[in-house]
């Protein structure tokens, strides 16, 4: 297997971070770039927040709060504290001090007329990244929770503000008819020796990328070869709402689900050891430790997902 | 002497937030109205900063650093830290985490369409002062300073960036002429029954203000007493750049000379009475303690100040 092969990773968050971070340990950091989801991202108090960008950045820069898996590691909330106390302004969105600054510098340039591309590219090269950190598109596209009980929730109303209790009945992708395929993105995917799809959650983390315009397209038509890690565990997500949305949406919660969803797109498919082995059809597939609770085998699982489709006879 | 008088205080920064803080503590707070300095605004990371806002909100709120006069007491500079260390954006302004806050949501209202008037007075309300903090104007009317060797200098770079080590030549406000007296800068100075300029930078502080068109003809024309508090003590400022602009601009440093630039406007001027006693041809004038080093002398200066000006013949 040689290793100067580019990668291109679909990712999320918290979850994705850590099949990121097992990569960063195992492939030369820059032949690696990732396609992030903005459809968390929102506005606060006149920031610009991309929940998904920055758990990636931190992670891969080493700043990461490693009990949450995502902000500052050390961070403290004075500023949210004073605006709480002084000014009421009601803190649901936790904001440290160190996170903010990124807030503060991406939105600048933002306001200034940078595309949240060119804004995180800077960001990353002052983090000393040498990772492509892409997001999935420059547009806004927002993600958007049709609740059973609330009506349409936005998302970090959803998933912070109401601890994503309320039951979902669809979800969809405000304007992402409008997003289009950046350079940077369509650039990164044409030239992947190996596309991956993170153990996110598809439906809040990996739909709202393959909801923009072209990239199905694009993916289904790559020559590379396209795997996705199942982010269910012995019927269960790791964390986050992915079991509970699947329910809700009427699904059996099985890696066999996640699979069919992203069919069409990924030629394979690497499941958890700890599930039962389960019919893929006509998709490659691999039982690995996917539970990546340390370093160690945030690494294994990458290394031996790449052997894997090293592998593959062409 | 009445005590149910309304009062109008032409102000800058830490100078003037002394007395206005005597003020408050001898006059009801609901009776104050202070027009204050916005040359020195700029704009940083995307925050709308107004130093002299901030300096005044802070003193009346209680919440002033009692060490630098400026600033919220008890601050951090987490964010501030973070920017440098990881982004390396310089950290020549000092913003405290606290301070942030104000910025943060300062900037929110005004990008969101609020005068600077209308997010000032939500500031002012959510910190319970029930004074009126009065931006001088709406519009951006940045100080500018023409420096002997380094040509045009904006007023943090001067000020803050160059420790106003720059000898100055003159002094412009940028676009002053197109700022104009809002309805409640004009209301409260109408309104007064005594307008007191504050013992605030008359080059730095209160010039701008007096630039604003129709300002300089509103308080020439009005029936209350307009009275002037020297910043000059004993041949020097308390503290910043008084005395050493006056030198660059060939001025005695004398308050004969802060009379004579206030000429036309004011009816009587406080001198301090470690002054020289000076002939301030028509003026009225008094000879009081003027430095303000602590809250109970601030009172008595204020207490002081108003008891003579109460007991002008009508």
């Amino acid at each position: 297997m040689a290793l100067a092969r580019n990668i291109a990773v679909l990712i999320g968050g918290v979850g994705g971070a850590k099949l990121a971070s097992g990569l960063a340990a195992v492939v030369p950091t820059e032949r690696l770039s990732f396609i992030v989801n903005t459809g968390d991202d929102f506005w606060r108090l006149g920031l610009k927040i991309c929940p998904d960008l920055d758990t990636l950045m931190y992670t891969l820069a080493g700043l990461v709060n490693p009990e949450s898996g995502w902000g500052v590691k050390a961070d403290s909330t004075v500023a949210l504290d004073f605006l709480a106390q002084r000014y009421q302004v009601e803190p649901w969105f936790r904001l440290g001090d160190k996170d903010l600054a990124t807030h503060l510098l991406r939105t600048h340039w933002l306001n200034d007329g940078r595309s949240l591309t060119e804004a995180t590219a800077c960001l990353v090269k002052r983090l000393a990244i040498r990772s492509a950190i892409l997001p999935m598109c420059d547009e806004e596209a927002p993600t958007m929770l049709d609740t059973v009980a609330d009506g349409e929730l936005g998302f970090q109303e959803y998933f912070v503000k109401r601890s994503w209790a309320p039951a979902v009945r669809a979800i969809r992708h405000k304007n992402c008819e409008r997003a289009k395929l950046s350079a940077q993105v369509r650039r990164a995917l044409t030239r992947a020796d190996i596309v991956l799809i993170a153990p996110s959650n598809p439906w809040l983390s990996i739909a709202p990328i393959l909801a923009i315009p072209g990239m199905r397209d694009l993916l289904s038509q790559l020559a590379a070869p396209v795997v996705a890690v199942t982010p269910i565990i012995a019927g269960d997500a790791v964390k986050g709402p992915t079991a509970k949305i699947m329910r809700e949406l009427g699904l059996q919660v099985r890696a066999s689900a996640i699979a069919r969803y992203y069919r069409g797109i990924i030629s394979g498919f690497v499941d958890d050891l700890r599930n039962e082995p389960a019919d893929f059809a006509d998709l490659r597939s691999i039982q690995l430790d996917t539970l990546m609770i340390d370093q160690a085998r945030k690494a294994a699982l990458a290394q031996a997902t790449l052997d894997w489709v090293g592998s593959w006879s062409p």
